[in-house]
């Protein structure tokens, strides 16, 4: 669970209620259906129309990942790997094939198997290149999903403004309604405000900082793999592993 | 046919006339010929002045294409390769000759033909990617079009509405008729918004996924080409290139 | 002569005077001379800050190639590449001398010409790239002043209509002059959105492709000359050189 | 202690203040705290959504590097290492043990230690950089914190307003109370705007500009450090690393 | 002295006064002294929080040199180029020796004084790109400066606005005054855009052109002196810098 986002969600709607709760004017003047179909149904009509279908419907799981991913530890990431790298240096390459089940990231699993395999380090790089860069794509593609669904969301808020505009200019015969009609068509503008900036931006941001986390945790197994393919000293690969800590996570002392 | 560009593009437009019609005003204040040409027209004017005819005349081309895109299917393009690599390996390359006729991807036929014609890898890679970057190229304009049409249209629907207003406040004796005439002033600001974000905008972004995916079918194509011709094992070659398919999709399992 | 910039220019303008033709106001209601100065000669003034002279007193001969350019016909090009390749497989290098004077393009003929003086081919790719990029650093300092010229006419639009406006309302003693006080202070940013929109950013926008279409027939050239002086087979060089062409365009066909 | 955001802060807050006693409305008329909860805090909120728990907590440090943070001085590095050349070169690459004590800034002790113990250069170089690139990495999610607070407090500014609009255009029953309305609906986006240009916007490009002024210490000390180990003369390796330096600061004169 | 510079600002500010003069009001109804320092003092307070005092202090000289700078002729410092190419072929590269003197260039000084002393050539040619990229590093610091005071004046101006706004629409008790309290609410964000218009954003454009013009000479100076040690040519060295100069400043003609 994501505290932080979990956190977020709920202060920025929290602030927005009270805020209303606390005005003069009663809930109600804040909710009308028809504008919440223009804005919402607007922004997802609108991106349905850039994905293909099957980015879109993996977009909903994209979305939880928000509140339910689990922190990234580099540091257990690196610990595997020097355990790998130690076993591989005392009993040679080929006795990783015996702590292969026992690995539970696939991306390392895949990894030592192509070692074990006798591989050469360039073919193994070069696949593990790709699979990151693919799993990098399929990242982006959900962060993309919810950048347009921010973007159209103003823009369907904005359309739903002018044609609320132009309704009530066309009849402008009751004076008294004037306020009233201009209000609603603020609505969609600030619906589309509220759901761009609560929800689709922070949350593209999110899985934005995420997929780079993730991109690092793998380059640290690539770089991991190819350090222990080539039989380099576990204390090195530990060293050059753990440069892409912040220093106060690091376990061992530069140089030590 | 592409169902999630067709429904978007339903449901875009059903939301905002069953938001119109749900309102008090008829449906005739939201209809202005003259307002829809200077919108729709000078969007094409202005994009006419930034692409060489040629450019211009394909573009309906592109837009159908949006929805009428068959989705790719990498998954087959493997299979395909794979199986000109065992033949290739099992009989030799020259043994493709009699395969180049079954194949439908031109690309591959592309490749297989100058393999088979014993050209050198470098230059086949050269020539490949080539051709790869014109068809990026080709496809790039197409979705440019759709951008200066995304950002032309609400330009001139400014551009009608700054028009529409200094009408109405050069003449403005009549007071009643100054809501009427912001209503029509309104009006270009709304086409424009509306031609953008339902249509344009969305389509521009289509085409640029549609691109990225053509894209990776190409790389696909043009790795398995080179590993075929330098005599890889066909399980190599297909392991390396699932690892462009997202997992679910691969039919070779890492490392068996 | 391009038919797409005229076109796109006479429409943009026509639909303009069109919809004010149609208008209620007369036609002297959107003509002020002052407000044309301060939109015009203030983005004229402001890009004149921009650029040195030099490229300023250019830049007209600039905007009349959007409309007087000659279609590029890369086809061509690669037709007189391959003629002179062939010619220098069947006669030897020194046999293009015969033959530098019937070339036009000067960028050929210089290339033909540092391979006939013997010239190495890393030192003619190098001055070859070198003088493409500086052909292209030419071109795009015309869109520039282009983009600069589109980019500071609304905002003197937005300058004149302030100072519209607070001239406006610190008299406001006769409130039947406010409606055509206001007229007058939204005319610049009329005259900024079109002269931004017909005329300076499509421009711009059209200069950008005509530079991305010479540097595809210099890369073409540029490929075409070290390839006929490594004495390549003319086919290879024709089919290399087009896949720079879409497919359609192709005078042999692949593989072939 | 930066003078110069300590200075900028205190005007810039400064200036506001003094011309809202100028102004003829009451101190009074610019204090709403709902209308500061809705955009500072929701600005947070929507933040809070876009990162780690980790870096959000980090943040207030990073700001207060904004006012606290020592100007450096690549000078005095150069001195070090070059110092630390003079050393190597006199008494042999081990002789530099005893004087990694001394030595303040551990970017240098940590390369100084690799090339005692004899670490290959380009594992040395490899270690170096990706330290720097984690060090970059850091302090750009920093300035990204910043970023998103600078883009989220306008836009919460904006919801501010819009709901205020919204209740004041709902009632409309008294009209003496619409300006006051009005005000009160403007004050969220005046702190919006306030809080972003003011505090985030300049302190995230603070942050970017000493991030870049870090990481060229960083270049110089791997270089210097990879010049000692390859055992170059002291005095190119001053003369090397000085051309990081602006003319005026530099010790030594070129060629001298 | 920049002509483009001086006719452009003088016509900038000509235009906006002429059009002042011309209009109703008088021209006291566009000072106000006040507005005039929320937006330039808070403008230049929000860059202060930017930059590092050093650089603030340096960005006066830098704006100086929008208008004073010299027009570049590397035409002449291809002569000079060539000119030493000719000696060092003559009389050998240490005959260079008796010509540093004359040269005013500090950029070739530094490159020949290097060669005479016999430096490697691949050291010669990473000093002076370090320098290169030292003097586009502060050549870009100068442009970041006006950049962000052209960014934040408008933004001053939109807050002095909002302000203006709050105080006006707080006391509506005279309705009389509204207008003038909304004049001068406006003069801010009109002494934004024209601060910025007129001045920040052309004059950062102006030093960014000046820039790419002096790295363009940096760059021949490098290649000539890397030329030049290595023997070539000055027939070559000549007809590979002229490259970089448009055709009709080329001394010698392409393959003469």
């Amino acid at each position: 669970m994501d505290i932080s986002s979990v956190v977020g969600l709920v202060l920025a709607f929290g602030l927005i209620l009270a805020s209303i709760m606390m005005g003069s004017a009663p809930f109600s003047a804040f909710i009308d259906i028809p504008s919440g179909l223009v804005v919402i149904g607007g922004a997802i009509a609108a991106t349905m129309m850039c994905f293909p279908l099957k980015i879109m419907l993996g977009s909903p799981m994209a979305m939880m990942k928000v509140f339910l991913n689990k922190p990234q530890n580099p540091g257990s990431l690196i610990e595997t790997l020097v355990s790998l790298a130690e076993t591989a240096r005392r009993d040679g390459l080929l006795a990783l094939e015996g702590r292969v089940e026992e690995i539970d990231n696939t991306f390392i699993k895949m990894g030592v198997q192509m070692a074990v395999d006798g591989t050469q380090p360039d073919v193994i790089e070069a696949i593990m290149r790709t699979e990151m860069e693919s799993i990098n794509g399929r990242h982006k593609d959900n962060k993309a999903v919810l950048d347009q669904l921010g973007r159209f969301a103003p823009a369907y808020g904005m359309i739903g403004t002018l044609m609320g505009l132009i309704m009530m200019l066309s009849d402008m015969s009751d004076p008294s309604g004037i306020g009233a009609g201009m209000a609603v068509a603020l609505i969609t503008t600030l619906y589309g405000a509220i759901v761009s900036n609560v929800m689709f931006m922070p949350w593209a941001e999110k899985l934005n900082i995420l997929n780079k986390q993730e991109l690092t945790s793998l380059e640290i197994v690539i770089r991991g793999i190819l350090s222990i393919q080539s039989g380099e000293n576990p204390r090195v690969i530990q060293q050059k592993l753990e440069t892409f800590l912040p220093p106060k996570a690091r376990a061992s002392k530069e140089g030590a």
